[in-house]
């Protein structure tokens, strides 16, 4: 079975054998960018659109709320005052949609390699990309790597919103990019890095946290679950040099931003760092 | 697509249309019982063997885990002294398998409709089963609905671990069925029932807890990552006439059964309540 739409149905395969399977609508984009082949298509379900990036499941119209409350709120409510929030990757604008319901933000840098994946989710996924013309945001169509390399202390919040360890995404994964991420924050700074499947990417994970620790005195992890993710359950490191997860929740803005979302809520919140066991002992 | 294995690959769609997609090795079992097809099939992934009735997934060697350890230890650790279980359906073993790791268990019922579910699991489904021949064990090959109906103040536990609420199960998600469990409870008992996605089931889920609401005064709802199902995410509802989730926790079990789990401890146990938004409008 190879990754991707045939006779009808998407489907995704992990290395280990398993994964998901949609049962596929029209194909509405589909083309090679410099970096990637980018796919929208529909389905006859509930998912609604669902966007690809090399035959890899990214997000739905259907359950992205999943994934974008989760990169969002999390660090956000657990900042005193973030003004300043930079996204890495996250093209489709689902992220920067759920940073701007924070009435505290004054500017979010959107720095996506590719832009075509910004056009298509422009054009094909209006209720995930809505945002992207918002007057804070700076989209900069530009490899973050380099963007990040002279950045001091300017971010209260970097979001790393990116594809797997592999592609165009592979070079996110390093030691010497999160210590310019980290140089990038401000003195109370968080950062939060999509982290792959505790369940389906074992080895992948733990080289990553290896790496976080050598450069974040503060590195912990949070989970939540993505349906349409093989295994269905996800992983984000919550890094900083000051800020322990947990150790503030604003309660305005937490109580203003649960009554948008289909996920969060203060209760969610507080529930997002207890690890099952065999997560515990990998990290 | 229908749902079982062709060319390779067992697919379980759900009527939303998507689903899960696990590459398939031999089968190893395969009959139609009085109850419905029964089928044990080899992967080549680290999900090993895995069980399905009438096509839908059931567990699997590599993840049950996840399913038997959140419906067992939940509702034990909140019971101040467990001795007497009973276990609806389940004929897998693996909830009868967690259950007697609480050293308070004297007896141990499993009332499983299908006798061939409990014969393909001890021959070709070992780690899951391997407790159905303790003797603290008793196998009722039975209806449920029948043997429940003139139990009185039996159980500390009963756990319905049942398949979906069609075919053979359809008749343990009835109003009459729920108040013969509550009866069978001693005062301080506790029921958990396997309830569904909550992601993929909306309308069974809120059937099911509208008809426990009338039965039980307390009746709440956990929730936890099954990377095998469909959407990735299951329900149990807990219910009680006398008993809070979350009100007792029996320090001393708890730290014993961690020792011997994959996933629960005593802070995914806690975090186990906070549901997000859309799950606890549905409710």
């Amino acid at each position: 079975m190879i990754n991707g739409i045939q006779n009808g149905y998407y489907h995704e395969i992990t290395p280990s054998g398993f994964g998901i399977a949609i049962k596929a609508g029209d194909v509405l984009f589909s083309k090679q960018s410099e970096f990637q082949k980018v796919e929208v298509f529909e389905t006859e379900s509930s998912l609604g659109r669902v966007l690809t990036l090399d035959d890899l499941m990214m997000t739905t119209e259907g359950d992205e709320y999943h994934y974008h409350e989760m990169i969002a709120h999390i660090p956000m409510i657990n900042h005193k005052n973030p003004k300043s929030v930079l996204v890495i990757g996250g093209g489709d604008g689902g992220t920067v949609r759920e940073v701007l319901k924070h009435d505290t933000v004054e500017k979010v840098v959107l720095c996506e390699i590719d832009g075509m994946v910004i056009e298509a989710c422009k054009k094909f996924l209006p209720t995930i990309s809505c945002e992207l013309d918002n007057p804070k945001v700076e989209i900069l169509v530009q490899d973050a790597i380099e963007y990040i390399k002279n950045k001091k202390d300017e971010f209260d919040i970097v979001l790393i919103d990116s594809t797997d360890p592999m592609g165009p995404g592979e070079g996110l994964f390093t030691e010497e990019f999160y210590t310019n991420v980290k140089n990038s924050l401000k003195k109370d700074g968080i950062m939060v890095a999509q982290s792959e499947s505790p369940f389906v990417n074992k080895s992948e994970i733990k080289k990553m946290y290896d790496l976080l620790k050598k450069v974040f005195p503060i590195c912990s992890t949070y989970t939540s679950n993505i349906p349409t993710y093989p295994g269905g359950y996800w992983a984000w490191a919550f890094c900083s040099e000051n800020v322990e997860p947990l150790s503030y929740i604003d309660e305005r803005r937490c109580e203003n931003i649960t009554k948008t979302c289909k996920i969060y809520n203060k209760d969610y919140h507080l529930a997002r760092f207890a690890l099952p066991n065999y997560l515990k002992e990998l990290l």
